[in-house]
Parts: structure tokens; C-alpha cells; sequence
């Protein structure tokens, strides 16, 4: 790219499509006004020559775009749903009508995942009013990413000719504090499960807890089971099979910033693992697989005390997976675990569909080319995560496209995603445009 | 008590008498009509030559009553208030009007514990008629019994040289199925608590459970520290100083009847700890301290999984106590066992106030001459509870007025106390007032 072009124009036209595109009430979770969403999403790709074909969703219509002719080829991978808007009294303004305000534009999908589709159409628009660009783009644009993408791995699995690239663009990315771009090349899997006990049909009074046995010990003799005071998982076979990062990876993770006191100040948590320092903080949250609990609930829970022995209980809990990690058969592992501490009585339920984690190296040439992209558009070194600490349906992509993910965007710390006020930084959002003016000029020429 | 003695009239007079103070709605956790109550119940009392005087309570006033010369002195422990009659539609007659229908008498406080207190005294109005007696009765009448006692303690220490007596007929009691008079002998004792703990000012995502503590793996790991599956509590030192029970006790424990077939059915019990069999489970039911889960919450209930990281949980416990345990004693050692553990996170909150345990012998001879006339008045052996599994405020008594505590009384097991349709069987209270006729007579005499 050369200096003299000026991306104004573009970044303008964006933010008007990015207007027009927030005022559709996509929510998915709800079923609202998605094959309305996926109809404008169609006709802002067609205008720019993409040929699109809409496949049926489990929620939501599936599109998938294709535009250009080249050696190479690009995947880029959003979403066009969003989160419920509620609760409605804590937005500063409509959260469908796109509102700039203090160098921030707000609304619901600004940034997730709108924005970000919006600032990639801005530059494959820009690029095209330069040159026709010998770089063929497929886009995979879907309507169910805020509820758990349920057809999104069967369709990448039975669609791979169509969608086969020589690297994905992921739906999400950011921008740090200062201005650096963050990228992350991994998700981690995840499986969710419900732990439930009952002893009895009905609620007892507590004195019969001498003689008869309580679902809430019991759930808690599993919870206390499965990790140790570390953090670290105790169900036998757990680790077994983890890929190791690679050197590059671990050397990208030991270079990411020390965001503790942040983390700290935002939250007022009180403390980390092992009293981690910046590094095992970082190698924590890219490598390491983990344990939540998300609820523990059964019996009295009101003011004061009840003496009740209550009949059941249940728990709910996330497992965080790194590549190598099966989860059905953390799931077994798990039932395993539960069984050899004579926890038979405890019931595993499986909740929501399952997901592989899934991680890029860093020394990957679509990784590279990126990165060198980010460089030249932000004039700053890219913050590297190997891993986001969170999930996603990466997973399809590398296992039935084998294909690279990288995730690059507009997103910023303060963005709010999911809760009230959603918001992009305008700055970040023409930085993205710039991006991705780059990287797509970066990939078209190889250099 | 010869044959001959006609108790019909006294029956019916009782039957009117517990009619209209039922119709008085002494609910003391909502504070209506005690001092009407109150003043009632010293009514019913002057009329039969007691002297009353009445104390004020924190919630209701307290009355100490007295009649009778003897060289022996019976004090009887019972209470005018009442559980609240909430959920009224599960009612079938109004609660505060005694209904009679299929042998039964349907009322708020019909057993607990107006029913108790009148069918006692149509007893003493009975032995009155026939003659003046040589028995000093004192009775201690509380209206605060529903909202723990508050009172209580304090009053029976500062008040001791007027209450003082050879043996205490406590305020409950009951009648088998079988029509056998059930006698229990004694209370175990309660510490209520509330385990806390907090990890962060707000919920996180889970993905930072990476590296960042779990406040409910913390509560379900202290709680899993505190018991084993056996049912036995694992905090070192809990089973210090407890009084075993006398052969004579552990003998009566053994004769009890095999009540689990009936908890197994009524509530739908999956089993007994250590699949216990009659023997053991009426050993634990009387003489074995235990702890119970009340409650446990944190984090997410609702359906499906939601990834958040809980800032905080609680759970509600409730220690019951045997003779020799000290509750504040308990409290210091589950502290220092938490901090054994590195639980220092886990805060203790002591919920309302904890009660000792109190056991009269069964070798007493108050004891024996209530099971002398229960066998005299029911024709049956009585069923004796070295201990209920339940706890109440019998300690006091025995602490500071050194009295034996005999519980028995008019209640049944489908009796519904504290629940609607709250009942006693017609024959019962007929049967209480003979027994209190023999009891008294048998007091009276020495025989």
C-alpha cells in the first residue's frame, strides 16, 4: 500500500454501512430479524462482486461469499447475530442506533461481530477501487455465533471444498490500551457439565443428617476432588496427550504484557494461583487447561439459617481444554474419577455441544504475513496471544480445513461486548480498515 | 387413679378451652396477639388456683405460674405461640378455628404446643376436682419458642430458686401409630453457621479460572474437609469430652423400633450412611453429633451453562451437638481446622444462637415414674428416645436448675406441626389427659 492512498472515503461509507447494519435487530438467542440480517449482509457483499449462497442454520441462515482470483487464498470467518440488548435502562443511548459520541460509536454489534465484518468490507472495498487484486476472498458469515454456532461444525465439515483457503481470518481481535494490535492464534475447547446429586425425594429435617446422607457433601467431595489448591486438575489422564507449545509459542507468550493489574483493578480480585508473576499468569492463561466452577446450588440459601437436610443439589461446571485434549473423553476421565471415589450417585449431564481447542503457531507464514501487515499499518509491535484464555468453533476449521486462524481486529478493552453499551473506538475502527487494506494487499502480492 | 374416675367432662372442657386459644393468632415470628395470648393462657391458669406472674420477653412475655403444696415439685415447660399459618390455601378449615373432622382436631398450635398445654391442664383441672393434691406444679409458659427461645436461658438462670423442681415435663411428645406413648429424654444441641467466601469484588469470565481462584471450589473443599462418607465429622478434636451414654440409655436406644421402612417411604430416602441397620440408625439418631449442609450457593442456577467465574458463595451448616460438646468450642475448632487447610479465606458467620445438648438418664426416677404412669394410662410400653435427633432449649434447665427432662405428650406422626392441617387425634388428647392425671397422681403419692 502506498502512502498516498487515503482510506477516508472508505471508513466514511463503513461506518454508514456499520450504522445501517446495527438498526437490524439480529439477536439470535430471541430469533430476531436474522434472514432480514443475512438479506442486507448479502446485498453489502454482492455490491461489492462477491457471489453469495445462503445455506439453511439450525437459528440462523449460513452465507458463504466469494470474490477474486489469485494463487492465494483467504478465509475470513464473522458473524452477523448478536447479543440481547437488555438490560435496556443501563444503554446511554438506543442500542440499535449506532451513536458516536467522545470518539466512540455505540451499539449493539459495534463491535461483535458487526463492526469487525463492516471494517474488513471497508477494505476489500478500498482495495478494489484500487486494483482488481489477485487474491480470491471467501467469507463465512453466520447467524448463530452468540448462541453456541450449533451448525457451524457440520457445515465447515461437509462445505471444506468451498471453503478451502490458505488461512482464516478470525471474527475477532483488538486493539491494547496504547494502540498495539492484540492477535490471538488460539482458542481453548471447552466442555460444560451439570453435576447432580439427590439422596431423598423430598427435603428432611437436618436432625435426620446423622443417619442419612447429605447431596450437597457429596457434590462437594467431587468438586474438592477435581483440582488442587494450584489450580491443577486432579482427574487422572487429564493431561494426557496435551500438544507442548512450541518454542515460538511460549517465547510469544513470555513477551505478552503484564495485564495482573489490570485484571485486578477491574475486578478487585483478590489474588492469582500460586501467586503467579507475569509470566506464569500469561503461560497460564494460554497453555493451561483449567476447572471452573460456575454455580453450586441446592438446599437453603435465604437469611439466617434452616435447618433442612436437603434433597439434591447440582453443579455446574466449565473445563478449559488446550489442544491434544479430547473432550469426550474428559467427559469418561471425569466419570471415571467420580466412580473410584465411590461418587456413583453423582450424575454427569453434558450441556451445549462440546469444543476442541484449537492453536495456530506462531511461526506459521499466514501468521507472518499478519503480523508483518499489523507492523507496517500500526507502526507497533503486535501484542501475541498463542491462546485466548477463551472458547470458540475454531476447532472445524484447522481439523476439516486445516487451515491457519488468526484473529485481528477492532475490538478494545473498554468495548463492553455482550453488556450495555457496546462500543468501538472510531480511531480503531479506520486503524482496522487500514489493516486490513494491508494485510489483504500483503497476501495478493505475497510480500 | 382408680378406675372408676370419669375424665369425660374434663376432655370436654379441654377440647373448648384449646378451641378458644387456638382462635388467638399468637404468631411470635410476626409479633400478633402475644400479650392477648398471655393473658388468656394466666387466665386459664388463676382459674385452677395458680398464682401467675408474668415477665417481659424480647418478643412476648414469659409466665411463671404455681399451685400446690408438696414435699415434691414438678415444673412444666410449655409455650403460646405458634408457627405462622402461611400457605393459608393448603389449609383445609381456617387454622385458627379447631376443627374437629375423622377423630381429628385440625387448628394452628392444636399440637404445637396449645394442644399440649391444655390437655395438661384439664389433667391438673381434673386432679383438682378430686382431690387437693400434695404436688407443687410450677409452670413456665414462654411465647417465643417458634423464634428460638431468646429469652429463655437467661430467664431459667436468673429465675432459678422460682422454677426450681424435682423433674421438668417438657413441651412435646407423642403417640405411635400404634397408640404407644413416645417419650424422648433428651435434645441434642445446634451451632448454625454460615461458611463465606469471596474471591473477587465481581464475576469474571471463566476463562481467568486459569489463573485465577474459585470461590466455590474453596467452600465445597472445606466442606469436604469436614466429614468423611461415613457420616463421622473429621475436624480434630469434635468428639472430645462427649458423655457417653449410660448402659441403661444405649439399651433403650437399641429396644426402638425400626423406623427406617417409614422415613424410606415417606421421603423417598435412597439409603442410611453405612447402610445402618435399626441398631445403628437409632444409635445415631440419639447419641451421634452430626453435620449437616443446609445450603450451598454461588454462581450460576439457571438452565443451560453460563462461563462466569463467581466472585462469591456461601453455605449454611448446622452442627448437632451431643452432651459434653461445647458449641463455641466447636466454632473455634472448625476455625483453626479451616486454617489447618489453608482455608483462611473461608469465613465462619455464627447464625442465631447455638444451643448445648441436654440427656436426662433413662435410670432417673422422675424418668420412671413418667414411664410408670404412661404404662398405667396408655396400657402399652412406652417407646423411649434416650435423645430426639432435633434440638431445643432443654440445656438451661438442666444447667441451672439441675431438673430431669421427660418429653411426652399428644402429638402423632401425621400431626403436620409447623405445617398446614397442623393436628391431633381426638383419642390422643384423651389419652394425654389420663396420662397427666396418672403422672401427676403418681408424683402426688410417690407411687
Amino acid at each position: 500500500m502506498t502512502e498516498s492512498f487515503d482510506l477516508t472515503p472508505f471508513t466514511l461509507q463503513g461506518k454508514r454501512d456499520l450504522a445501517a447494519l446495527v438498526a437490524l435487530e439480529s439477536v439470535s438467542a430471541q430469533g430476531r430479524m436474522l434472514p432480514e440480517t443475512a438479506a442486507a449482509v448479502t446485498r453489502l457483499l454482492e455490491a461489492e462482486g462477491f457471489t453469495v449462497r445462503q445455506y439453511p442454520g439450525q437459528v440462523a441462515p449460513l452465507l458463504v461469499a466469494e470474490a477474486g482470483e489469485g494463487s492465494s487464498t483467504l478465509l475470513i470467518y464473522n458473524h452477523y447475530d448478536v447479543q440481547p440488548e437488555a438490560p435496556l435502562d443501563l444503554w446511554n443511548s438506543p442500542p440499535f442506533t449506532l451513536t458516536e459520541r467522545d470518539g466512540r460509536l455505540y451499539g449493539r454489534g459495534a463491535s461483535d461481530d458487526k463492526g469487525e465484518f463492516i471494517s474488513r468490507l471497508a477494505a476489500v472495498r478500498a482495495l478494489r477501487a484500487r486494483h482488481g487484486g489477485s487474491l480470491r476472498v471467501r467469507w463465512l458469515i453466520e447467524g448463530e455465533e452468540e448462541v453456541g454456532s450449533p451448525s457451524l461444525a457440520a457445515f465447515v465439515e461437509q462445505h471444506a471444498e468451498e471453503l478451502k483457503a490458505d488461512g482464516c481470518w478470525w471474527e475477532f481481535g483488538g486493539v491494547s490500551e496504547d494502540g498495539r494490535p492484540v492477535v490471538s492464534l488460539g482458542l481453548k475447547g471447552i466442555v460444560c457439565l451439570e453435576l447432580r446429586c439427590r439422596t431423598a425425594d423430598s427435603d428432611l429435617h437436618s436432625s435426620l443428617g446423622a443417619a442419612i446422607d447429605n447431596p450437597l457433601y457429596r457434590l462437594s467431595k467431587a468438586v474438592a476432588s477435581l483440582r488442587d489448591d494450584s489450580g491443577r486438575v486432579t482427574i487422572p489422564g487429564f493431561y494426557d496427550g496435551i500438544h507442548p507449545p512450541s518454542p515460538a509459542d511460549s517465547q510469544a507468550a513470555a513477551a505478552l504484557p503484564d495485564v495482573r493489574g489490570v485484571v485486578q483493578q477491574s475486578y478487585g480480585v483478590r489474588g492469582f494461583l500460586e501467586n503467579a508473576d507475569a509470566g506464569e499468569y500469561n503461560r497460564r492463561m494460554n497453555f493451561e487447561p483449567a476447572l471452573n466452577v460456575n454455580g453450586f446450588h441446592g438446599g437453603y440459601g435465604d437469611a439466617g439459617s434452616k435447618t433442612v437436610l436437603p434433597a439434591s443439589g447440582f453443579v455446574k461446571l466449565d473445563f478449559r481444554l488446550v489442544p491434544g485434549q479430547e473432550p469426550e473423553r474428559i467427559v469418561a476421565l471425569l466419570r471415571a474419577h467420580l466412580d473410584a471415589r465411590s461418587l456413583h450417585d453423582v450424575e454427569i449431564i453434558e450441556l451445549e455441544s462440546h469444543e476442541h481447542a484449537a492453536r495456530t503457531d506462531v511461526g506459521h507464514p499466514f501468521v507472518q504475513a499478519a503480523l508483518q501487515a499489523a507492523r507496517s499499518s500500526y507502526g507497533s509491535e503486535p501484542v501475541v496471544h498463542p491462546s485466548s484464555g477463551g472458547s470458540g468453533p475454531m476447532y472445524p476449521f484447522m481439523q476439516h480445513l486445516g487451515v491457519a486462524c488468526v484473529a485481528m481486529g477492532i475490538g478494545n478493552v473498554g468495548g463492553r461486548v455482550h453488556a450495555p453499551n457496546e462500543n468501538i473506538r472510531v480511531r480503531d475502527f479506520e486503524s482496522g480498515v487500514a489493516f486490513g487494506v494491508a494485510f489483504l494487499e500483503q497476501l495478493a502480492t505475497g510480500r
